[in-house]
């Protein structure tokens, strides 16, 4: 399992010299690693959010690739660093959270803190781990370097309440998770969690509650629908998403990421 | 004609899952091809900014780079999606006009529908297909796949509605086409149309109208000029170009793209 | 002495076509060069800012690495481009001011003026010397062309004034020079300027005078401080920097790039 690509995901911003220090760092131990940018925009301290957006986008990325995501507000507390394996992938991350969807969703071959401070820039203290630390890590694991060289495996970790949905014979009670550059709501309701009978997708009847707004448009599509009401689909992760076309469902329904949203079917 | 590079525009932004999850599958199918960011800031669904971002750049990529250009609000509605050969290069956009001002001044070796769902992640619905179908069609083409496994030849496609410049003896009638980062406006008349009499740069008497604006001063470079009065020059496009030193054009003349320019030549 | 990498600094902004511009040429010259951006979010025609993130990552980047930093109000107006080559690196950017830290803080081998068209894209004028001179001769030198090649050197160069902090036997006199995307206050005083004997990071009774602010919780991270008052430490550049945990020291203190700073030691 030999990797080259390291996806990089950080609430960093673009406009300083955070980012480049990773990729620098990365350069130097590994010139032929190649570097991926999920994103360095998570709104800052959002772990919720880097969580989601990893969770949406890993599973495309090939086999072997070296995640490394850093949103930390307890840099240099203390906290772990963790290093997961799994079958395909790896993933460094702060132990805070971050990786809360992914490993609901993914088989853990290994998990491992991040110790063995040989690999790291410097051994002392730092207040730029994702540099001194992380990046290092990361760039050794495209050479080859086994896990087990970094750290004992550790059983337990940090993880954010992010509630699964609930389904009862005529409901699902979810939330919304995410909300894109586009101001589209994602909720964390997979339409696999739709009745069978219910999962026809211009099935009518079915309803969307967000607070007291309600929403009886269920669309395939952004283009199915002419107007400008919101309206929910199925959207490219197989979640439902509240969506206005060609404008922003979070503007025009004041909605944001923790509202409760149920899905109400007919009886 | 063996491509390496594909080039990235979209009006995704930086922020989501979006962009990463083009460059993940791109990585999986060819992980030799390197992918360049045109940008990926285009405001949402400004079919006519993409156009004239794409045709500001595209001539300086090596010769078979394939141009994946997305801005796209009719995803997922069944328009095609257009594969256009030229003699240098491979562009996949949508049928949506975003490849207006390219082909008015590329020749087309060929323009195809992509229709073969076999190069495709799913051969099912989907509401992501940059991801879905264009970046894997990209990826493959940097492998060598031939245009013609992709699908038949069109003739007709969607351009936009952007006027050419009209010249009459004394003057040229164009528009805005484009505001930069700097708040300069780009016009759609280029220096060649002046008459030749009127080339050399410090000519006096050449006066810029836009609206009932009229700039007199008609600079070679933003440094020319002292003060903080708005002038036009001849741009690194070879088009003429509103701007204020240090300052921004489109801020201090409240003018924005289509807006209509006229060009007045003194007799 | 073989450079493979190219670092990119810019005020150019993501939004248009300038840097993938500078990408493209790059990639058609030596498609084996690897561009890292730096950032492209300097504020426009701030070459203090442009000066300090350059100063603050340039290190960490693999030797031979060619850096390209261009913030530059005086474009085409006669300004001289430099190339600076110091034990490991290449440094290209006009003459400004931009590579003032750099160049106190390296042994320059060679200083000089890039002034031999033959490398460029155009022998003619041009308002984007960016993408048409200096591109091209950073592409040329990770293919081993020799500084020789490109122009005399030179022994003056334009320096920005920004001054050196200053000692007295119980104060320290600096001012901030970088605001960077958290809020938080970079200052150009190092940590090795504090008297040995104030060096533990825990002595207690050292002030933090910012105008008429007064700060006197000298932390040694950010999550020592468990409120959301301001307060010091030495940040990962090893200088004094100005924090709110998981907020902003600027906004909180309103405070900006300029100010001066003293730090008080107890006597």
């Amino acid at each position: 399992m030999k990797a080259r690509f390291i996806a990089l995901l950080t609430d960093f911003g673009e406009k300083d010299f955070f980012v480049p220090s990773l990729k620098a760092v990365i350069a130097g131990i590994n010139p032929e690693a190649r570097t991926i940018d999920i994103t360095h925009e998570v709104p800052s301290f959002d772990i919720r959010a880097a969580s989601f957006i990893l969770f949406s986008c890993y599973r495309y990325f090939p086999r072997g690739t070296v995640f490394l995501a850093v949103v930390d507000p307890g840099v240099a507390s203390g906290r772990a660093i963790l290093l997961a394996q799994t079958k395909k992938y790896f993933f460094i991350a702060p132990d805070n959270g971050l990786l809360t969807l992914l490993l609901r969703n993914e088989k853990i071959v290994s998990l491992r803190q991040v110790t063995q401070s040989r690999f790291w820039l410097t051994a002392g203290r730092t207040t730029f781990e994702a540099r001194d630390r992380m990046a290092p890590v990361a760039a050794r694991l495209t050479q080859g370097l086994s896990p087990k060289e970094l750290g004992p495996t550790v059983k337990i970790y940090k993880r954010l309440k992010i509630d699964e949905p609930r389904r009862s014979s005529h409901e699902i009670l979810g939330e919304i998770l995410y909300e894109d550059k586009f101001g589209n709501l994602m909720t964390n309701i997979p339409f696999s969690m739709f009745p069978r009978s219910r999962r026809p997708k211009s099935k009518p009847g079915i309803v969307l509650n967000l607070g007291r707004i309600r929403l009886d448009k269920f669309a395939t599509s952004y283009v199915e629908v002419k107007d400008d009401r919101p309206f929910f689909m199925v959207n490219s992760q197989g979640l439902i998403e509240i969506a206005v076309r060609e404008g922003s469902a979070a503007a025009s329904l004041g909605a944001k990421p923790g509202d409760p949203v149920m899905i109400r079917f007919p009886r």
